[in-house]
Protein backbone atom coordinates (compact mmCIF):
# COMPACT_ATOMS: atom_id res chain seq x y z
CA UNK A 1 0.00 0.00 0.00
CA UNK A 2 1.15 3.53 -1.05
CA UNK A 3 1.30 6.30 1.64
CA UNK A 4 -1.12 8.29 -1.17
CA UNK A 5 -3.55 5.42 -1.27
CA UNK A 6 -3.33 4.68 2.51
CA UNK A 7 -4.65 8.27 3.13
CA UNK A 8 -7.60 8.30 1.84
CA UNK A 9 -9.77 6.07 3.41
CA UNK A 10 -9.00 7.33 6.96
CA UNK A 11 -10.57 10.70 5.24
CA UNK A 12 -14.01 10.18 6.41
CA UNK A 13 -14.26 12.39 9.56
CA UNK A 14 -13.87 10.30 12.87
CA UNK A 15 -14.50 6.95 10.67
CA UNK A 16 -11.63 5.70 12.27
CA UNK A 17 -8.13 6.92 14.05
CA UNK A 18 -4.95 5.06 11.45
CA UNK A 19 -6.33 7.85 8.95
CA UNK A 20 -6.90 10.26 10.81
CA UNK A 21 -3.02 9.64 13.20
CA UNK A 22 -1.49 9.53 8.93
CA UNK A 23 -2.90 13.17 8.06
CA UNK A 24 -1.62 14.29 11.22
CA UNK A 25 1.51 12.94 10.34
CA UNK A 26 1.63 14.36 6.40
CA UNK A 27 0.34 17.83 8.52
CA UNK A 28 3.37 17.55 10.89
CA UNK A 29 5.81 16.58 7.93
CA UNK A 30 4.56 19.65 5.77
CA UNK A 31 5.43 22.05 8.85
CA UNK A 32 8.53 20.65 9.77
CA UNK A 33 10.12 20.36 6.07
CA UNK A 34 8.89 23.69 5.35
CA UNK A 35 10.24 25.40 8.50
CA UNK A 36 14.00 23.17 8.46
CA UNK A 37 14.32 21.89 5.24
CA UNK A 38 14.44 18.15 4.21
CA UNK A 39 17.90 17.30 5.80
CA UNK A 40 16.45 19.54 9.24
CA UNK A 41 13.41 17.73 9.66
CA UNK A 42 13.64 14.53 11.50
CA UNK A 43 10.93 11.74 12.29
CA UNK A 44 11.08 12.07 15.49
CA UNK A 45 10.20 15.65 15.95
CA UNK A 46 7.13 15.42 13.04
CA UNK A 47 6.17 12.49 15.28
CA UNK A 48 6.15 14.63 18.70
CA UNK A 49 4.21 17.22 16.68
CA UNK A 50 1.68 14.58 15.27
CA UNK A 51 1.42 13.33 18.72
CA UNK A 52 2.06 9.68 17.72
CA UNK A 53 5.29 7.24 18.13
CA UNK A 54 8.22 8.13 15.89
CA UNK A 55 7.93 3.87 15.16
CA UNK A 56 3.96 4.62 13.12
CA UNK A 57 5.73 7.30 11.14
CA UNK A 58 7.89 4.87 10.34
CA UNK A 59 5.02 2.14 9.89
CA UNK A 60 3.39 4.24 7.43
CA UNK A 61 5.61 5.91 5.77
CA UNK A 62 8.75 3.64 5.29
CA UNK A 63 11.62 6.63 5.48
CA UNK A 64 11.91 10.34 5.76
CA UNK A 65 12.35 10.07 1.68
CA UNK A 66 8.94 8.71 1.56
CA UNK A 67 7.52 10.36 3.84
CA UNK A 68 8.68 14.05 2.32
CA UNK A 69 7.62 12.30 -1.11
CA UNK A 70 4.20 11.65 0.25
CA UNK A 71 3.99 15.15 2.08
CA UNK A 72 4.97 17.46 -0.92
CA UNK A 73 3.50 15.11 -3.72
CA UNK A 74 6.77 14.59 -5.03
CA UNK A 75 6.19 12.56 -8.21
CA UNK A 76 9.28 10.89 -8.24
CA UNK A 77 9.43 7.14 -8.14
CA UNK A 78 12.22 7.19 -5.99
CA UNK A 79 13.09 3.53 -5.73
CA UNK A 80 12.28 2.91 -9.76
CA UNK A 81 14.80 6.21 -10.25
CA UNK A 82 17.44 4.38 -7.77
CA UNK A 83 17.07 1.07 -9.50
CA UNK A 84 16.66 2.28 -13.01
CA UNK A 85 20.71 3.55 -12.64
CA UNK A 86 22.11 0.37 -10.52
CA UNK A 87 20.64 -1.73 -13.13
CA UNK A 88 22.12 0.38 -15.53
CA UNK A 89 25.44 0.58 -13.60
CA UNK A 90 25.18 -3.24 -13.58
CA UNK A 91 26.05 -3.60 -17.31
CA UNK A 92 22.39 -1.68 -19.66
CA UNK A 93 24.15 1.84 -19.38
CA UNK A 94 23.75 2.19 -23.42
CA UNK A 95 19.99 2.24 -22.80
CA UNK A 96 19.88 4.19 -19.36
CA UNK A 97 19.05 7.85 -21.73
CA UNK A 98 16.29 6.09 -23.13
CA UNK A 99 15.02 3.99 -19.93
CA UNK A 100 15.00 6.72 -17.53
CA UNK A 101 12.88 9.02 -19.99
CA UNK A 102 10.84 6.46 -21.02
CA UNK A 103 9.64 5.81 -16.64
CA UNK A 104 9.04 9.79 -16.85
CA UNK A 105 7.10 10.28 -19.27
CA UNK A 106 4.66 7.30 -18.02
CA UNK A 107 4.52 9.16 -14.80
CA UNK A 108 3.40 12.42 -17.08
CA UNK A 109 1.01 10.01 -19.08
CA UNK A 110 -0.45 9.54 -15.34
CA UNK A 111 -3.82 11.79 -14.59
CA UNK A 112 -2.69 11.96 -11.04
CA UNK A 113 1.50 11.77 -12.04
CA UNK A 114 1.02 14.75 -14.24
CA UNK A 115 -1.06 16.68 -11.55
CA UNK A 116 1.51 16.20 -9.12
CA UNK A 117 4.33 16.96 -10.98
CA UNK A 118 3.15 20.48 -12.02
CA UNK A 119 2.38 21.20 -8.85
CA UNK A 120 5.68 20.47 -7.56
CA UNK A 121 6.79 22.54 -10.33
CA UNK A 122 4.55 25.53 -9.35
CA UNK A 123 5.61 25.69 -6.32
CA UNK A 124 9.44 25.36 -6.73
CA UNK A 125 8.82 28.44 -9.20
CA UNK A 126 6.53 30.37 -6.94
CA UNK A 127 8.40 30.29 -3.49
CA UNK A 128 12.05 30.02 -3.10
CA UNK A 129 11.89 27.86 -0.12
CA UNK A 130 9.72 24.79 -2.00
CA UNK A 131 12.72 24.99 -4.69
CA UNK A 132 15.39 25.13 -1.95
CA UNK A 133 13.59 22.01 -0.19
CA UNK A 134 13.19 20.63 -4.00
CA UNK A 135 17.07 20.70 -4.33
CA UNK A 136 18.11 19.60 -1.46
CA UNK A 137 15.43 16.78 -1.82
CA UNK A 138 16.14 15.94 -5.24
CA UNK A 139 20.04 15.66 -4.09
CA UNK A 140 19.95 13.89 -0.80
CA UNK A 141 17.64 11.07 -2.07
CA UNK A 142 18.14 10.97 -5.65
CA UNK A 143 20.46 12.60 -7.52
CA UNK A 144 23.46 11.76 -4.98
CA UNK A 145 22.76 7.87 -4.90
CA UNK A 146 22.24 7.89 -8.96
CA UNK A 147 25.82 9.69 -9.00
CA UNK A 148 27.23 6.97 -6.99
CA UNK A 149 25.63 4.23 -9.24
CA UNK A 150 26.81 6.13 -12.08
CA UNK A 151 30.18 7.00 -10.67
CA UNK A 152 32.88 9.05 -12.33
CA UNK A 153 34.11 12.74 -11.04
CA UNK A 154 31.30 14.68 -13.04
CA UNK A 155 28.32 12.36 -11.95
CA UNK A 156 26.33 14.89 -10.42
CA UNK A 157 26.87 17.53 -13.06
CA UNK A 158 25.64 14.70 -15.44
CA UNK A 159 22.77 14.17 -13.65
CA UNK A 160 22.05 17.78 -13.52
CA UNK A 161 22.14 18.18 -17.09
CA UNK A 162 19.48 15.24 -17.66
CA UNK A 163 17.05 16.78 -15.18
CA UNK A 164 17.40 20.14 -17.23
CA UNK A 165 16.46 18.36 -20.63
CA UNK A 166 13.82 16.63 -18.52
CA UNK A 167 12.08 19.66 -16.69
CA UNK A 168 11.99 21.12 -19.71
CA UNK A 169 10.64 18.88 -21.86
CA UNK A 170 7.56 18.66 -19.27
CA UNK A 171 7.14 22.31 -19.23
CA UNK A 172 7.02 22.78 -22.77
CA UNK A 173 5.02 19.73 -23.16
CA UNK A 174 2.57 19.73 -19.94
CA UNK A 175 2.60 24.05 -19.35
CA UNK A 176 3.42 25.96 -22.33
CA UNK A 177 1.78 22.69 -24.65
CA UNK A 178 4.21 23.86 -27.25
CA UNK A 179 3.36 21.93 -30.49
CA UNK A 180 4.19 19.31 -32.09
CA UNK A 181 5.80 17.85 -29.00
CA UNK A 182 2.46 18.57 -26.82
CA UNK A 183 1.04 15.84 -28.78
CA UNK A 184 3.63 13.59 -29.53
CA UNK A 185 3.43 10.03 -29.12
CA UNK A 186 6.05 8.92 -26.40
CA UNK A 187 8.11 7.16 -28.76
CA UNK A 188 8.88 10.24 -31.10
CA UNK A 189 9.81 11.97 -28.05
CA UNK A 190 11.97 8.87 -27.21
CA UNK A 191 13.74 9.09 -30.25
CA UNK A 192 14.56 12.72 -29.90
CA UNK A 193 15.78 13.02 -26.69
CA UNK A 194 17.21 9.70 -25.69
CA UNK A 195 20.21 10.56 -27.33
CA UNK A 196 20.57 14.05 -25.39
CA UNK A 197 20.28 12.14 -21.91
CA UNK A 198 22.66 9.40 -22.70
CA UNK A 199 25.38 11.80 -23.69
CA UNK A 200 24.92 13.78 -21.21
CA UNK A 201 24.97 10.79 -18.38
CA UNK A 202 27.78 8.60 -20.23
CA UNK A 203 28.54 10.63 -23.73
CA UNK A 204 31.46 13.15 -24.00
CA UNK A 205 30.73 16.52 -22.42
CA UNK A 206 32.30 18.87 -25.13
CA UNK A 207 35.92 20.35 -25.41
CA UNK A 208 36.00 22.95 -23.30
CA UNK A 209 35.28 20.79 -19.78
CA UNK A 210 38.35 21.24 -17.44
CA UNK B 1 15.30 53.36 -27.32
CA UNK B 2 13.63 50.43 -26.22
CA UNK B 3 9.94 50.26 -25.22
CA UNK B 4 11.33 49.67 -21.58
CA UNK B 5 13.45 52.33 -21.33
CA UNK B 6 11.21 54.83 -22.74
CA UNK B 7 8.24 53.93 -20.14
CA UNK B 8 10.58 54.88 -17.33
CA UNK B 9 11.24 58.76 -17.36
CA UNK B 10 7.62 59.43 -18.20
CA UNK B 11 6.64 57.65 -14.74
CA UNK B 12 7.23 60.60 -12.66
CA UNK B 13 3.74 61.78 -11.51
CA UNK B 14 2.40 64.53 -13.73
CA UNK B 15 5.80 65.58 -15.36
CA UNK B 16 4.79 64.59 -18.99
CA UNK B 17 2.08 63.86 -20.96
CA UNK B 18 3.99 60.74 -22.86
CA UNK B 19 4.47 58.78 -20.20
CA UNK B 20 1.31 58.49 -19.30
CA UNK B 21 0.19 57.83 -22.65
CA UNK B 22 2.53 54.96 -22.40
CA UNK B 23 1.59 53.70 -19.21
CA UNK B 24 -1.86 54.09 -20.22
CA UNK B 25 -1.27 51.54 -23.83
CA UNK B 26 0.98 49.37 -22.12
CA UNK B 27 -2.11 48.44 -18.94
CA UNK B 28 -4.78 48.97 -21.98
CA UNK B 29 -2.68 46.03 -23.81
CA UNK B 30 -2.24 43.56 -20.73
CA UNK B 31 -5.73 43.68 -20.04
CA UNK B 32 -6.62 43.25 -24.01
CA UNK B 33 -3.72 40.33 -24.54
CA UNK B 34 -5.18 38.85 -21.51
CA UNK B 35 -8.79 38.40 -22.36
CA UNK B 36 -8.24 38.21 -26.46
CA UNK B 37 -4.74 36.66 -26.47
CA UNK B 38 -2.31 37.73 -28.35
CA UNK B 39 -3.84 37.01 -32.16
CA UNK B 40 -7.18 38.20 -31.09
CA UNK B 41 -5.93 41.72 -29.34
CA UNK B 42 -5.90 44.47 -31.93
CA UNK B 43 -3.47 47.92 -31.75
CA UNK B 44 -6.89 49.70 -32.48
CA UNK B 45 -8.56 48.80 -29.63
CA UNK B 46 -5.79 48.79 -27.43
CA UNK B 47 -5.61 52.46 -28.40
CA UNK B 48 -9.23 53.22 -28.11
CA UNK B 49 -8.64 51.71 -24.39
CA UNK B 50 -5.97 53.92 -24.12
CA UNK B 51 -7.68 56.82 -25.40
CA UNK B 52 -4.76 57.26 -28.02
CA UNK B 53 -4.30 56.90 -31.49
CA UNK B 54 -3.14 53.59 -33.11
CA UNK B 55 -0.07 55.56 -34.41
CA UNK B 56 0.62 56.56 -31.18
CA UNK B 57 0.81 52.80 -30.16
CA UNK B 58 2.95 52.31 -33.46
CA UNK B 59 5.47 55.18 -32.24
CA UNK B 60 6.27 53.93 -29.01
CA UNK B 61 6.40 50.42 -29.94
CA UNK B 62 7.06 49.29 -33.31
CA UNK B 63 4.32 46.42 -33.74
CA UNK B 64 2.07 44.02 -32.01
CA UNK B 65 4.98 41.99 -30.88
CA UNK B 66 7.19 44.73 -29.71
CA UNK B 67 4.00 45.65 -27.48
CA UNK B 68 3.02 42.38 -26.43
CA UNK B 69 6.86 41.81 -25.38
CA UNK B 70 7.03 45.28 -23.10
CA UNK B 71 3.33 44.50 -21.95
CA UNK B 72 4.23 41.01 -20.80
CA UNK B 73 7.66 41.79 -20.15
CA UNK B 74 8.83 38.67 -22.19
CA UNK B 75 12.12 38.35 -21.92
CA UNK B 76 13.16 37.14 -25.05
CA UNK B 77 15.27 39.46 -27.59
CA UNK B 78 12.26 38.95 -30.57
CA UNK B 79 14.70 40.44 -33.24
CA UNK B 80 17.89 39.01 -31.76
CA UNK B 81 16.72 35.37 -32.43
CA UNK B 82 15.46 36.15 -35.74
CA UNK B 83 18.27 37.45 -36.78
CA UNK B 84 20.13 34.46 -35.54
CA UNK B 85 17.77 31.59 -37.40
CA UNK B 86 18.41 33.93 -40.28
CA UNK B 87 21.90 34.81 -40.39
CA UNK B 88 22.41 30.99 -39.47
CA UNK B 89 20.48 30.07 -42.57
CA UNK B 90 22.45 32.11 -44.69
CA UNK B 91 25.78 29.74 -43.84
CA UNK B 92 26.74 29.70 -40.27
CA UNK B 93 24.00 26.67 -39.79
CA UNK B 94 26.86 24.61 -37.84
CA UNK B 95 27.10 27.07 -34.45
CA UNK B 96 23.71 28.35 -34.38
CA UNK B 97 23.08 26.00 -31.01
CA UNK B 98 25.94 27.79 -29.68
CA UNK B 99 24.77 31.07 -30.80
CA UNK B 100 21.36 30.62 -29.33
CA UNK B 101 22.33 29.22 -26.28
CA UNK B 102 24.75 32.02 -25.79
CA UNK B 103 21.88 34.96 -26.69
CA UNK B 104 20.06 33.00 -24.25
CA UNK B 105 23.01 33.06 -21.15
CA UNK B 106 23.60 36.89 -21.77
CA UNK B 107 19.94 37.19 -21.16
CA UNK B 108 19.87 35.09 -18.31
CA UNK B 109 23.51 37.12 -16.53
CA UNK B 110 21.74 40.08 -16.71
CA UNK B 111 19.66 40.93 -13.19
CA UNK B 112 16.85 42.30 -15.51
CA UNK B 113 16.66 39.88 -17.81
CA UNK B 114 16.25 37.26 -15.41
CA UNK B 115 13.78 38.41 -13.62
CA UNK B 116 11.50 39.19 -16.91
CA UNK B 117 12.39 35.39 -17.41
CA UNK B 118 11.68 34.07 -13.80
CA UNK B 119 8.01 36.18 -13.90
CA UNK B 120 7.24 34.65 -17.46
CA UNK B 121 7.78 31.22 -16.41
CA UNK B 122 6.05 31.91 -13.25
CA UNK B 123 2.74 33.66 -14.96
CA UNK B 124 2.90 31.07 -17.40
CA UNK B 125 3.57 28.11 -14.57
CA UNK B 126 0.97 29.59 -12.30
CA UNK B 127 -1.97 30.45 -14.69
CA UNK B 128 -3.01 28.43 -18.17
CA UNK B 129 -4.22 31.64 -19.80
CA UNK B 130 -0.41 32.99 -18.95
CA UNK B 131 0.41 29.69 -20.69
CA UNK B 132 -1.77 29.97 -23.68
CA UNK B 133 -0.75 33.57 -24.21
CA UNK B 134 2.67 32.94 -24.32
CA UNK B 135 2.42 29.86 -26.07
CA UNK B 136 0.56 31.73 -29.03
CA UNK B 137 3.34 34.82 -28.86
CA UNK B 138 6.08 32.39 -29.19
CA UNK B 139 4.78 30.67 -32.09
CA UNK B 140 3.59 33.54 -34.09
CA UNK B 141 6.74 36.16 -33.40
CA UNK B 142 9.29 33.95 -32.44
CA UNK B 143 9.03 29.72 -34.01
CA UNK B 144 7.07 29.98 -37.14
CA UNK B 145 9.05 32.67 -38.43
CA UNK B 146 12.23 31.20 -37.19
CA UNK B 147 11.00 27.33 -38.80
CA UNK B 148 11.00 29.75 -42.16
CA UNK B 149 14.11 30.95 -42.12
CA UNK B 150 15.39 27.53 -40.42
CA UNK B 151 13.81 25.49 -43.73
CA UNK B 152 12.86 21.60 -43.69
CA UNK B 153 9.56 20.17 -43.04
CA UNK B 154 10.35 19.54 -39.24
CA UNK B 155 11.35 22.84 -38.34
CA UNK B 156 9.31 23.39 -35.66
CA UNK B 157 9.42 20.12 -33.85
CA UNK B 158 12.99 21.02 -33.76
CA UNK B 159 12.69 24.58 -32.56
CA UNK B 160 10.44 23.13 -29.76
CA UNK B 161 13.04 21.00 -28.62
CA UNK B 162 15.67 23.52 -28.84
CA UNK B 163 13.03 25.19 -26.31
CA UNK B 164 12.64 21.84 -23.97
CA UNK B 165 16.36 21.98 -23.28
CA UNK B 166 16.91 25.80 -22.94
CA UNK B 167 13.65 26.39 -20.68
CA UNK B 168 14.46 23.17 -18.35
CA UNK B 169 18.29 24.80 -18.25
CA UNK B 170 17.04 28.08 -16.67
CA UNK B 171 14.52 26.07 -13.88
CA UNK B 172 17.74 23.87 -13.33
CA UNK B 173 19.53 26.97 -12.89
CA UNK B 174 17.57 30.06 -11.93
CA UNK B 175 14.54 28.43 -9.98
CA UNK B 176 15.92 24.94 -8.80
CA UNK B 177 19.56 26.28 -8.43
CA UNK B 178 20.67 22.87 -8.76
CA UNK B 179 24.92 22.90 -8.29
CA UNK B 180 26.91 22.15 -10.16
CA UNK B 181 24.60 23.75 -12.65
CA UNK B 182 23.34 26.78 -11.15
CA UNK B 183 27.52 28.21 -10.79
CA UNK B 184 28.86 26.61 -14.18
CA UNK B 185 30.42 29.65 -16.03
CA UNK B 186 28.78 30.07 -19.56
CA UNK B 187 31.52 28.07 -21.84
CA UNK B 188 30.83 25.03 -19.56
CA UNK B 189 27.14 25.38 -20.08
CA UNK B 190 28.20 25.94 -24.02
CA UNK B 191 30.21 22.79 -24.06
CA UNK B 192 27.83 20.46 -22.82
CA UNK B 193 24.59 21.90 -24.20
CA UNK B 194 25.37 23.31 -27.38
CA UNK B 195 25.76 20.51 -29.36
CA UNK B 196 22.40 19.23 -27.90
CA UNK B 197 20.77 22.38 -29.71
CA UNK B 198 22.44 21.86 -32.83
CA UNK B 199 21.53 18.47 -32.76
CA UNK B 200 17.83 19.75 -32.34
CA UNK B 201 18.27 22.10 -34.73
CA UNK B 202 20.18 20.55 -37.50
CA UNK B 203 21.23 17.14 -36.97
CA UNK B 204 19.82 13.73 -37.02
CA UNK B 205 16.43 13.45 -34.49
CA UNK B 206 16.35 9.53 -33.98
CA UNK B 207 15.36 6.32 -35.60
CA UNK B 208 11.81 5.98 -34.90
CA UNK B 209 11.09 9.65 -36.33
CA UNK B 210 8.06 9.33 -39.33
Amino acid sequence: MSPGEGARPGRGRGRRAPGDAEAAILAAARRRFGDHGFGGATIRAIAADAGVDPALVLHYFRSKADLFAAAMQVPIPVDTARQLVEQASDGDIGQLGEALLRTVLAVWEDPDGRAAWLGMLRSAVADERAAAMLREFLVDVLLRPAAEALGGADAERRLALAASQIVGLGVIRHVVELEPLASAPPDDLVAAVAPTLQRYLTGPLGPDRR
